[in-house]
């Protein structure tokens, strides 16, 4: 077999595009990417659902139908869809090392108007509002599909994960009638008559499933009514979320997740080699990541940057850049986790340091100089529970059925949230998370 | 290796209750499910993650130390969380073949109040509201949390065979400007001072993704403010839609769900045997599933059980039950496609026959009496779309985000949407869709 054949043949395995491979003859489906006229023939890109394949295109040795069979007397057109039979040719000026030779082009949809934005170079011209407000057109182009195979990659990974760790996925409210995270940032709605609200994480829930299955996870949509409009800010993201009892400490939080992303990391190239090397992505390692407690990481920015600390509870996007960089230089790790946030800026479930009560077992993991994780243990001890409820200000009460778990019976346990859009924007080093999200949601946009 | 042994340590492969096995003894953790006190001894159940323990504890060979790791002087109380180490001794009485003696109790927490439900016995002795009243507390019944294992190991069979049929899983907004399904079941909601709507279904979005990466999933959470207080219905569920191109009908789609339905059963025994067996669960055979029109449907159920036809164009709740009883005598199948569902009753994007554009080429799935899954061949063509939305009021305009991959080309493509608490009622045939799904809302109830 020649390794053209070999080639396609490999190709053909699971891959809905090719149906069949017959000495030398393809039949193929796909959309037409591109179309070039030279003289005498036409170079036209087929776009399958996985790659670009370069098509030569001979009129008078390719028939032509229409949708209805009959012989098409128009011009072919981008962004039809089409079904061919054609001829495998060794081309080594093709990407593929190939190319085809039409000789059947059956059409099977024709396109009302041409595109209004062109999405087929390698990047698309135009600015990011425009291609998301095109963004069902402009997901056709091949950097902006990677982008969602990786990250379905991700999730691939992280879900094996879990899984092999003994945890079940779960599918929990996102009605809700409280909040988790507390705060303005939560959208309201009415629920037959009743306030209700779009959950902001599953917390609750995924705490009350560590006392049925002790380990949980769940990967969905969570809703933040923020009114930041910046770069690293979504209204509703992909929350990538597990929960485990029986822990003796945060650490063992933070060794799963590392271990979670080491391997989703690793099977990325098994599972979207050619996505990863269009992207030219630099897969980090994780292994190990370091720790650095949240008052030396504030003490060591100020001290190395000469810079002055402003908010002293939390540290601001500018600190998160420059730890990165920090640790990068020390430890050669994109990674860190910053431990010990101070209990003032965590919500009211985190656990706090017997010793030190202002600060909380919790932590932050940082990637490329961006926060893409919290989490942390949490209280799981009633009275404990209620007395920072109280001193809070907040009103048991309205969490009695949350507090259920509370008062009969709970392992100690923490866990995370990890964004997912975030955690994908690093990776590939996208300037803004909404380049990582399929229909982003922000505080101008809601559609497409 | 005694048979003890080894299925202790088949046990502790992977699940985190067990943690070492050395000379009999075990390291092992979990929650006292129930305590009863005989003369000199006591039954104590042992609830992990995964198994129910039975532990013979004789008060003078066990120390038993508190939460601070001091003796403790109390009494051990049910749904305590403990770590023990303990002797494992066979006991062909007991349920697994062996029973521990415990040696050492560590009392991880303590609750503040005894359960206000018996979780202890088969069934928990409550009315439904009840049960879902204490969910946080009922989950941890053996049955109860049975039901979610068997139901992750569905969605982790669904997922595996789609996966390996070339389909994408994609992440689609719930905040959108637009409702996929019509009518008055949609909950709206402000977003920043513009009118929003929870999804009713990724529909437009799987389709536009279609035009993408030509098959994608996604299982998630889909929202419908119906009023109906019924067995059957949530006002929020978890949808497991795919949609997939270049199909050349409707069948496609039907032997797709039929083959992953499939799938997931093999599955089942292989990732939850303990669950199937403690709930008795009848597994289907989904090979091949029967097809019957949807004319021909009603109007054999009104021949053969002599019953007037009242809603001649939707078959109501009673008849999928006869449907479904009529069908399984002569195939032998518990499931059925009713396909050609009347036009007037389908959304907007369903593809007429041509034939007869009084039906559609669409279909539902009825397993053991109900409908679980609705599907179809969409629309791909702009000017056949546009002309259907006009001739029913509805104005293009607003959907002018979803138009352009029918306005910009679109392969001839479908798909369909399962409900995941439905199937999981079916297949566990539990009265109330309510007790397959974690925390239920319906118009009653938002809490927990």
């Amino acid at each position: 077999m020649s390794e053209k054949n070999r080639e396609i043949q490999a190709m053909e395995t699971g891959r809905p595009g090719f149906e069949s491979v017959e000495k030398g003859m393809v039949s193929i489906h796909g959309s037409i990417h591109r179309l070039r006229k030279m003289s005498g023939f036409s170079f036209l890109i087929l776009r399958t659902a996985h790659e670009l394949i370069q098509c030569i295109l001979e009129p008078e040795k390719c028939e032509i139908l229409g949708p209805d069979g009959a012989p098409w007397e128009g011009a072919l057109k981008e962004e039809m869809c089409i079904r061919m039979e054609a001829l495998a040719v060794e081309e080594p000026r093709s990407r593929t090392g190939w190319e085809l030779h039409p000789a059947r082009i059956r059409i099977l949809s024709v396109p009302a108007e041409s595109m209004p934005v062109v999405i087929h170079g390698k990047e698309i011209p135009a600015s990011l509002e425009t291609i998301l407000d095109y963004r069902p057109l402009t997901l056709r182009n091949e950097r902006e599909r990677a982008i969602f195979r990786i990250q379905d990659a991700l999730v691939r990974g992280f879900t094996e994960f879990l899984q092999q760790e003994d945890f079940v996925q779960i599918h929990t409210p996102k009605l809700v009638s409280q909040g988790a995270e507390g705060g303005a940032n939560i959208f309201r709605l009415d629920y037959f008559g009743k306030e209700a609200y779009l959950a902001q994480s599953p917390q609750f829930y995924k705490q009350m499933m560590v006392g049925v299955y002790e380990r949980v996870f769940e990967i969905g949509p969570v809703f933040r009514a923020e009114k930041h409009d910046t770069a690293r800010h979504l209204n509703e993201y992909t929350g990538v979320d597990f929960e485990m009892g029986y822990i003796e400490g945060f650490e063992e939080l933070c060794c799963m997740e590392e271990a979670m992303i080491r391997h989703a990391l690793q099977k990325l190239p098994e599972l979207c080699p050619q996505e990863l090397k269009l992207l030219n992505v630099r897969i980090p390692q994780a292994d190990p990541i370091p720790f650095i407690r949240f008052y030396e990481a504030k003490e060591l920015i100020a001290r190395r940057f000469n810079r002055p600390v402003r908010e002293k509870e939390d540290l601001d996007p500018e600190e998160e850049k420059l730890l990165c960089q920090l640790m990068e230089e020390e430890t050669g790790s994109e990674f860190v986790f910053v431990t010990h946030y101070p209990t003032a800026k965590r919500p009211f479930y985190a656990m706090e340091e017997e010793e030190n009560p202002q600060v909380t077992k919790s932590f932050d993991l940082l990637f490329r100089g961006l926060e893409v994780t919290t989490g942390g243990q949490r209280i799981h001890d009633y009275a404990v529970q209620l007395s920072k409820m109280k001193a809070r200000g907040m009103d048991p009460e309205q969490f009695e059925s949350y507090l259920q778990i509370h008062k009969h019976g709970m392992p100690p346990h923490g866990g995370l949230g990890m964004g997912l859009e975030r955690f994908t924007a690093r990776l590939l080093e996208q300037d803004n998370v909404r380049r990582a999200c399929l229909f982003p949601r922000d505080i101008h946009r809601i559609a497409p």
